[in-house]
């Protein structure tokens, strides 16, 4: 019987592979030849999986937004309006090492769909699916009246999507101990904005 | 006489020219060769202001940061409290096609620090500038009562943070026309935010 090579797994444990190689040596560091040998592959057998790096990187972005997908899919169940707001959220924020380096994933991604209409094309149609995921819970939140802000959704979107990217910049540049419970604290106090303010009387400590 | 060369002013020109090519070509291929073209000088002429590539993206970025900068200083003067911090925002946001090169320069800079810790210095030490600068407008809106949020002055600025490099990102990858009104209507939303309630009855068409 012939051996059953599973494609599928072969790619994923290449892009895991690329991984670590971008995070020791950064994109332009990351030969094919390394990244074989590190996934242990013979030199030329990455040819069928990606003829090109470009063609990795692209991979490896999009296994990046389907991992988040399904962390983000895992943590909302279940959850509905803010609380599913906040959970999204969550899982896109680089709160911990794995996903930090998968923040150091997408900036090179981000470098190459500067002038790669394709990647650029995939980052847009990704980006739109987010967004409106978070439109929808938005929409949801509103309706319950957890958030109140005088503020139009579009506007609330537009902000969450800078602020989920930019953390990304944040915390592949400086990737501090304290970091994620900045990021975390933000993202409570942005959210803290929405909601609807306490009727007089009903504010504690902050009264005079 | 000697002929006179102003190297600052060639140095600025070298990365005109550099912004130029990697608008055009990407960072990749912005070949040195290429850039030495671009600017009008013989092909070894670059080697005295920028010996290598990496050098002149460093330089880039520093430049892009002083320009920005300029900006800022010129927008903000006579402006304090709130009306300082949306004039600094305004200046770092993406707004027009000249500060979305900007971006085009900043993201290949990224992609570089992620590996060069140099680079990431750089990065660091000058964002702590600009949260700084944020602190300072912040606390002074603060004081004048123009920011009543009950959301502490660090979450504030670390999202403003993250909103303004998330902007970069989203203004390189989609650079769509209705974009800088989108960025420039998302921030003035977030300052709403921050501002006072207005107390029930000085509510105009949201009143029931």
């Amino acid at each position: 019987m012939p051996k059953i090579v599973d494609h599928d797994q072969r790619r994923i444990e290449l892009v895991d592979a690329t991984w670590r190689i971008i995070a020791r040596h950064g994109i332009e560091g990351a030969t094919m030849r390394e990244i074989a040998l590190e996934a242990g592959f013979a030199n030329g057998a990455l040819k069928p999986y990606f003829p090109t790096k470009d063609d990795l990187i692209t991979f490896a972005f999009g296994h990046v937004f389907n991992r988040t997908n399904q962390r983000i899919a895992g943590r909302s169940a279940g959850k509905a309006g803010l609380e599913a707001l906040r959970a999204f959220c969550q899982e896109v924020l680089p709160l911990d090492e794995d996903r930090i380096n998968e923040a150091r994933i997408v900036i090179p991604f981000w470098q190459k769909a500067l002038t790669d209409p394709a990647k650029a094309e995939l980052h847009e149609t990704s980006m739109n699916q987010w967004r409106a995921a978070l439109q929808g819970h938005l929409r949801e939140a509103r309706d319950r009246g957890e958030v109140t802000a005088a503020v139009g959704e579009e506007d609330i979107v537009n902000q969450l999507m800078s602020m989920l990217l930019g953390a990304q910049i944040v915390a592949a540049m400086s990737p501090g101990e304290h970091l994620p419970a900045q990021l975390d604290a933000a993202l409570d106090a942005y959210l803290t904005l929405l909601r609807p303010v306490p009727a007089r009387g009903e504010v504690g400590e902050n009264d005079a």
